[in-house]
């Protein structure tokens, strides 16, 4: 085998709060055949996500740092061009732990079939069909398990999980609200979405009152993607038995120094209210069975959602930061090769 | 009907801090008759808690503020006296919301027969198989759900709901380690309890290294009376999958000030563990199902358990006090009437 020439996105600094260039190489590399259980796949899109932030830095997370000199860790989609496995052939369309890079070495652990059949387009499985929608989707039915006429509130709602947690909770019959940053964001929650209300956590003042207000009955669900004070006024409003689907920090990524966690935890055991831990990753193996209903929903127009398609490797860190600053919407991704 | 004199202790100002003799007010009343759906109770054992502390002042709570001039919201068991309830009867054994007081008024929504045929006196029906032990039996093995070879980690392990919490885990197969505040405590927990080891927290230096030496495998229940400091530390030894039965939180209790919750509160997302709060008055009406079992192993020696009971409603206080002091083992009561 020639061996595939890559570009890729080296980790060589470890940022301190935002990442910025200097943090980032761009470079050639040729990979080395596949070892045993390996594959090597052509990248077509890869995924930026706020929980690469987490990877890039030495704290604990649910997965280990990304090693100094490594290519950033993602998802991708795309192609297998080479196999050392016999679970994948060449040809074969996978979503896997590809990296910011033209082609990746990845594992078969980390290897996972495009489910066939869906008939959505490739880079959809990083979005409403992939790790990001399928969150929304496991997130929702399995912690959440909501009922008709329940309330569920869901933070950094204009993003691509949130987004998606709101149109399943009025698909299960639900009353869905959101937190989002931005007027635009809470009428395009309303308007386009069909949330039943939306709250600009920006401008509302009083977080506590605006929640209980748009949560007359309390909050049966909170799907957080935020923690922090947004946590905290939540837990303010829990209805009794209330579930919270523990999804995400990104109020704590860029911070430098710890950030406290909630204050008002004493409303769980007040509302004997659950607070669970969730990792898509948990749930890869049964895509092939969830799939086929999040892609029938798109389908039938009862889902939108939105995608943001940046062209080039090089142009990833930019586009990166914009998850942090409050100008993305939509799922955002590389397009590395057509 | 004569009406009944009692003597009761009456809250009549939000204590600072830890309560003292100037917030409570020892006084004589005549009750008035008891309306539709009350009852008098004749109390002779009255419960000594630290909720009541949370009680007494003006926070949100799980149950509203006691109110100024009242007498000490508490549980007691005793006798039925007056009744203008259809579900009791004169002479019979209830436990009951009954207060620091000889005699209470009760509503019949929060009174309960003592499980008859437990076989056991009746002030083991406020301690062992009251509301304090079958916290420790549902809030295991309801929301801990022990499986065989777990390891089971208890704070506040010496008190009244954590020395049975560690017993309970055994009897089920599991490891259990206690947290408590002594050597002589720890050593109760070990040599007299059956736990498998237990760490003074007050001399243990890093608390998160000395629960991941005690606890290998990681913790797999988390039994929480504390709180604060001491649940960061458990948070930081989850094994995945863990369950923090969230029962309480000691620490807070006295705080003039907000106390910050846990700062690794991202170790439930990483773990896919989950807190779940817990309130045993969601179980009061399944304890004729359950108090039998536990009275079973007391009977059989399996389960141990301290009592520690004051004689006299004037010397309440003091013995409120030792709640919060360390000095206090083993279940606190006063015996108000033989």
């Amino acid at each position: 085998m020639a061996g595939f020439k890559t570009r890729e996105l080296a980790l060589i600094a470890r940022p301190i709060g935002l990442p910025k260039d200097s943090d980032i190489e761009l470079r050639e590399r040729i990979l080395e055949e596949p070892g045993p259980g390996q594959l090597i796949v052509r990248n077509r899109y890869v995924s930026l996500d706020p929980a690469i932030r987490d990877w890039m830095s030495e704290n604990k997370s649910y997965l280990p740092p990304i090693p100094l000199g490594d290519p950033v860790r993602s998802t991708s989609v795309g192609e297998v061009v080479a196999s050392n496995s016999s679970r994948f052939a060449v040809g074969d369309r996978v979503w896997a732990g590809g990296g910011w890079a033209e082609y990746s070495t990845c594992h078969e652990n980390s290897t996972f079939a495009v489910v066939s059949g869906a008939g959505l387009p490739l880079h959809n499985h990083l979005s409403v069909v992939g790790p990001n929608g399928m969150t929304a989707y496991y997130g929702l039915l399995k912690i959440g398990q909501p009922k008709p006429g329940e309330t569920v509130l869901v933070s950094a709602a204009a993003g691509a999980v949130g987004s998606l947690v709101g149109q399943i909770a009025k698909i299960k019959g639900c009353r869905a609200v959101g937190l989002a940053g931005s007027e635009e964001k809470c009428r395009w929650l309303t308007e386009e979405l069909g949330f039943d209300a939306a709250i600009n956590y920006k401008t509302s003042g009083d977080l506590v009152a605006a929640i209980a207000d748009a949560c007359p009955d309390g909050v049966d669900i909170f799907f957080d993607n935020v923690g922090g004070d947004i946590l905290d006024a939540a837990l303010l409003n829990l209805a009794k038995y209330a579930r919270i689907c523990f999804c995400g920090r990104i109020s704590g990524l860029n911070a430098d120094e710890p950030v406290p966690g909630p204050w008002n935890m004493w409303q769980i055991l007040a509302k004997c209210a659950r607070i669970e831990g969730f990792l898509v990753s948990e749930y890869f193996n049964d895509f092939p069975n969830s799939v086929p209903e999040m892609a029938g929903w798109v389908k039938e127009g009862r889902i939108q959602f939105k995608e943001q398609i940046v062209d080039g490797l090089e142009n990833t860190l930019p586009a990166f930061l914009t998850l942090f600053d409050g100008t993305n919407t939509g799922k955002l991704m590389v397009r590395v090769a057509d």
